[in-house]
This record gives C-alpha cells, sequence and structure tokens, in this order.
C-alpha cells in the first residue's frame, strides 16, 4: 500500500525514538533494578539511525558499548491518546533495532540525577533493520529476538516476556506525547545485556523474519578546524 | 533568503530540540545545583511545540508547570564536528521559547536515576515563538530575555550570562549527535523559574525583537473509547 511504502523510509519520515527501559523483567534485575510500575520511557534521536551493514563508532576513551536487541514498532499515522484497544491501528510495521547505550556514561548520568542522552544518544547509538510490514508479522508478543558478538550468543528472548505490550505501550506514550508517522517505539530488551568492544561484530535479528550486521569500530573525529 | 524562508517552518522541518541544563549560573545555584564542568544536554520532542498564542496544557493531577524562557538557535544545515571557530555558520536564527517543566517529575526522576522526558516532553511544553532570522540579530550574546505571569515580571536575564556560549554549544552539541536544517538548540534559562498556575497567562519575549503570550488551562483527555 501507498501508506506501507512511505513507511519504508521510517528513518528520515520520523522525528523520534521513544525507548522504553526495563520492560523485560529478566534484564531490570540483571542490571540490579526493581521491575517498574509504568514504562520507563526516554528519547533517542532519530541522527542516532545506523542502517543495516553500518559501522557501530565507539567515541574516545570508551573500549565498548553495551548491546540491547529490541523490537522496533513503527507509527503508521498521528497517534494521540490512544485508548489500548485501538492502539493496534496505529501500528504500521516492524524492525529490528540496537538501544546501544555507553553504560559508563550512562551509569554517572543516574547516579547525578542527569538525562541520559549522551549515553543513548550519539551518531550510530541506533542500529536497525529495514521495515517489516505490519502484515508479515502475525503475532507481534510472539517473535524471539536474538544477538550474537563474533558469531557468538549473548541475547536470546521472546517478545511474550515483555512487562508492558505495545498496546500499553502506544496508549502511555500517545498520552504524553503526539506520535507521527514513521515515530519508533523501542520495546526494551531482553536479558542478556554486555559489551561490545572496538573491532567485533554484531549480528541480530528476528528468528524467521530479518537480521542485522554491523560491525565496531572507534569513532574517528576530524583534526581541528 | 531561499534557505531562511524554509527555516520559517522550523517546527515542522526539524527533527530534534538539544536543551541545554543549568546554563546560567544564577539558574543552576537557584535550584541548589552546581555548576556543570559541561552542558547538561536533553531532548525535547518536536510534539512538544507549541505556537505562539496556544494553550499551554497541565496534565492532571499538576496545579502548575514551572516556566523556563530561553533562547531558541535554529540550525541552518547539516553540522557535525563543528568548530567553535566556524559555528556560528551553521545559525539560521533565532526564536524565544519557554521550557515548559513539571518540576514535581523532574524532581522525583531525578532522585531516582531517570530520564527527564515526562517531565519536558508532553505536548504543548515548548511553547516557541516565529523565527527570527539570523540577520536581525546583531549579538545573540547581548539579548534581554524577560518573562511575565499575569502581567508581573517573574524572568529577566541577559544571554550574556550564559556559561556556555552559542559556539561551544554547537560544537559540543555536533560532537555528540548530527544537528539537522531546523533543529533547535535551547540555550538554558536565567534565573526567576517558578510556577505557573491553572488559568494564568504568561508573556515572554526577547527585547526589542519578539514577544509571545499563552494561556494556561488543565489538558482534557478524551472519554475511554
Ligand atoms: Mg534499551
Ligand atoms: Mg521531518
Ligand atoms: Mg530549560
Amino acid at each position: 500500500t501507498a501508506a506501507s511504502s512511505a513507511l519504508q523510509k521510517f528513518t528520515t519520515l520520523g522525528t523520534k525514538i521513544v525507548a522504553v527501559g526495563r520492560n523485560y523483567g529478566a534484564h531490570a534485575i540483571e542490571l540490579g533494578n526493581t521491575i517498574p510500575k509504568e514504562p520507563i520511557i526516554f528519547l533517542k534521536p532519530t541522527s542516532s539511525y545506523l542502517p543495516n551493514g553500518g559501522t557501530i563508532e565507539i567515541p574516545y576513551p570508551y573500549e565498548s558499548l553495551h548491546h540491547e536487541v529490541e523490537l522496533a514498532v513503527v507509527i503508521a499515522h498521528k497517534a494521540r491518546d490512544v485508548s489500548e484497544s485501538k492502539a493496534m491501528d496505529f501500528v504500521g510495521g516492524y524492525a529490528v533495532a540496537l538501544d546501544m547505550t555507553a553504560r559508563e556514561i550512562q551509569s554517572s548520568a543516574k547516579e547525578e540525577g542527569l538525562p541520559w542522552t549522551v549515553a543513548k544518544g550519539q551518531d550510530t547509538f541506533t542500529p536497525i533493520s529495514s521495515f517489516i510490514p505490519k502484515s508479515m508479522v502475525q503475532d507481534p508478543h510472539n517473535l524471539k529476538l536474538w544477538l550474537k558478538v563474533n558469531g557468538e550468543y549473548r541475547q536470546k528472548g521472546s517478545t511474550k516476556d515483555m512487562i508492558f505490550k505495545i498496546p500499553y505501550l502506544i496508549s502511555h506514550i500517545s498520552s504524553i506525547m503526539t506520535l507521527f508517522e514513521g515515530d519508533v517505539i523501542l520495546t526494551g530488551t531482553p536479558p542478556g545485556v554486555g559489551p561490545v568492544n572496538l573491532y567485533q561484530n554484531i549480528t541480530a535479528g528476528i528468528e524467521g523474519l530479518i537480521d542485522v550486521n554491523f560491525d565496531v569500530k572507534r569513532r574517528l573525529r576530524p583534526l581541528k578546524q
């Protein structure tokens, strides 16, 4: 359809990425957090997208980033104060994404009560697959997510273990801020997060649907102009 | 010029608002904070823009929001790893904006080490003026910002008191994330922040350049669908 062909370019069409933290109980616990009573949400800029095949860049002086494989939900059209019962009408499709995180920066931000923007929002910190039309996904709450570093499994999980399901997330987020066509919700990561180091390789995917591949290198900055 | 006419619509052209916290020493101190060594940055979604004349909406159960009047810098074209000496070439113009803040939500987020997104990112939380072309502003570091609630002065300050000046902010932020045409940097607020209550009125401006006017009401949500 016309709508889903516009959504193929969701990374340039959309204006925001709304990410959900601690949406899998086992991941919340592995980071020493409690299970939240309502979704923890934060923003990533669309400038952080990295298409499949690209290179994740680690900024100096860090030697690693944490990988978080997540189901991305692509919004089909403007959504504000949407009820849970109608929420799935606002889904255009899906993607698999990595919510790359400079954990050292995030940890000190948390301690100081500061925003997570620098820890989560840098260029290349949201590697993402191409668009998967909604029609290709029978049940978004029964997808197997996986991630490997250098060919070795690090994360395996099922979207059935999300604490807050997609309709709840869309209803909740759209009660806080209007979602637009092409906007993305990152629905949280299953357990197994951990560091990926310089010069390693990440593969990830949704079983039977799609996979992605990214190298990890040092971010190079231009010499002083 | 063609470029500056496209920027008239920066609120729909841009994809992000990068806001700077505690960029005036006297404001950092009034909130009991220390003066930061580098800029504190956070994101607001473009869905939070409210054009001049609109109504700021306070979500239930809050009775007030804090007002923060700020100079907004509108980016003219893609900026990545920009040096301070070239930074002003990437400025297309300015606006006066309010960084509306649900302080109770922000305070508990800070205590829990959580993002500021819900405190800062709701619809109508970024009231903003029309675009002021760069050519109309002789010195962006010598502008008088003011804000009144119900006609009474609450904030008066000069952009000369910014801790981190505009070239530094553009250089710093563009080293973290690529800025695009129409993106906005909110440069922080001078002292005098405080609550604006339901049914009050806010006026604000940049002396000799522009002013804006907003009513404040209760946010109404639709009945359960
Ligand atoms: Mg995540
Ligand atoms: Mg756009
Ligand atoms: Mg502010």
